[in-house]
């Protein structure tokens, strides 16, 4: 049995080969200490095993990886940039210093995309799997956090990618056909995020900022809600996206709708805005428009799977 | 069943009634956001299901007091001052909003206590209840964190109170004794913590600072470890720490050695720290003695149980 202590000092090794610049203690104290100025991004995740990756499919570094992801999306969907990480993780059994390394190597990877370092943590025995991660981020000085809840009736709904791939990538997965496409497995075992579309957007006129970690459709409804306004989302715009058309055909294949994909598949982490303003130079895809209401409108498809929520006992 | 909206939705009322000063945007939006300045503190934990808690044992409130004191203990053990939390939990299917509220006042109860507030988290369905929270803080301005690693040859060893009322606390539950000292059975399921011993180490001459998480002999043994120094622990002089003649007692009744609920028994979170001063002024209880060597030795008593630790498949 690996004690304690002694996959600390293997977790120390991995995550402190690039130190942060503002970080003044690391990893080995009750906390650790970083210095900061002005304006800080909080944001927490937790994934838990057969709920948000399963171990079947994926390697324990993807693993790592694409729930590092989804906390780093988080903060740039605040308009911040991502600086300091904890990782707590609750381990089963079977979980020795090779398996955590494997873990925590994915996790380092993944940040160090966004210069961003994981700085502390904490590790449990448990029965799942389990990793909740918070990340500290910054807002540049003198910009201001993009909220999701100032889109106006006149902008423009913008996206920095297709989202659908990780959806489809899972029905790949479960169907046997991985080498169908392969693009959308692997978005779906780890996804490639477009951070720098997203930092892009800093200081520009955004009206609100969102990751479609949900669903498109869930998460504009968030906008629409916060901004107490209506979307609507226009399907012919989207199958302007690069990759519309390999997606409809792999979707058709599998005999799914490719509007289901795309409209209710979560975890692509595309970043979703409003802006009044002509997004396309930052490699944004124009693909709707805010009016008035408070609904989510699709124009042009028919979906049918709209997103994703976890639900709890009544009581 | 309760949707993830709903309980959110709950939530927020909970963790609004008290915004922080600092707080620009709270729950609701991808991250929060709040104004820093100087040094943070960055604090994870994570509790897991019959592995820190018991809910046979524990309510839901006493649960998340609980876990959110050892986070906050972790960011007074570095010398800071907490300000704000993250909250991610993995709920069981039989959470409801009404489970979830009992568990978040919990939580904001004991983290008022010190002034601070949960800003935001996550929620995911889980098959044992996990909860992580981490825990943003700041170091005064001008002032240093305290680390574990300065520990000096000649320092005295000190602790704000008694060490080992929450494991025979958990004795007298385990035996179905709770009545036979109510105080070890609430330190247990929910501990009172000295917060304001630990805040009053601020500016003074201390050279290490841990919170006992762990038991009093491997807390004082990360010490020792990171110092380069050797701790020798004096049981006379903790035997002159109020309240031990009742732990002694109530040990004895229990046929337990009461050196293994001081010197192994976590949970306490007691600050225990070193300083060439004396502290005793501070409400601190001199213990011991740093000294030239490597080694936690204890002077007087002979504990079998020297402290607790996660052990993990070895590779």
């Amino acid at each position: 049995m690996a004690s304690e202590s002694e996959l600390i000092a293997a977790l120390s090794a991995i995550f402190s080969s690039a130190p942060s610049a503002g970080e003044v203690v690391g990893i080995g104290d009750d906390g650790a200490v970083v210095s900061a100025s002005g304006l800080q991004v909080l944001c927490a995740d937790m994934a838990v095993e057969g709920v948000h990756f399963n171990r079947k499919w994926s390697s324990l570094y993807e693993i790592g990886g694409k729930i590092t992801a989804a906390n780093l999306a988080d903060v740039y969907a605040m308009g911040g940039e991502p600086e300091h990480l904890l990782v707590s993780a609750g381990l089963t059994s079977d979980f020795g210093v090779a398996e955590v390394e494997e873990l925590a190597q994915g996790i380092r990877d993944e940040a160090s995309l966004c210069g961003a370092y994981v700085v502390g943590g904490d590790l449990s025995s448990s029965k799942e799997l389990v990793i909740a991660i918070s990340v500290v981020g910054s807002i540049k000085e003198g910009k201001k956090p993009i909220r999701r809840s100032c889109a106006k009736v006149g902008d423009h709904i913008y996206i920095s990618g297709l989202p659908g791939l990780s959806a489809l990538g899972l029905e790949l997965i479960k169907d046997g056909c991985e080498s169908g496409y392969p693009i959308a497995v692997k978005q779906h075992k780890k996804p490639i995020l477009d951070y720098s579309k997203a930092q892009s957007l800093v200081g520009k006129n955004i009206s609100s900022l969102i990751d479609t970690s949900d669903g498109l459709y869930t998460d504009a409804g968030h906008i629409a809600e916060a901004s107490h306004a209506g979307m609507v989302l226009d399907a012919d715009l989207i199958k302007k996206i690069p990759g519309f058309d390999e997606l409809e055909n792999n979707a058709s294949e599998l005999e799914i709708e490719v509007w289901d994909l795309v409209f209710g598949g979560g975890e692509d982490h595309r970043f979703l805005c409003t802006s009044p303003d002509d997004l396309s130079a930052l490699g944004f895809y124009r693909i709707g428009d805010v009016v008035k209401g408070s609904e989510v409108t699709v124009k042009g498809a028919s979906p049918t799977k709209k997103g994703w929520s976890h639900r709890f006992k009544n009581s």
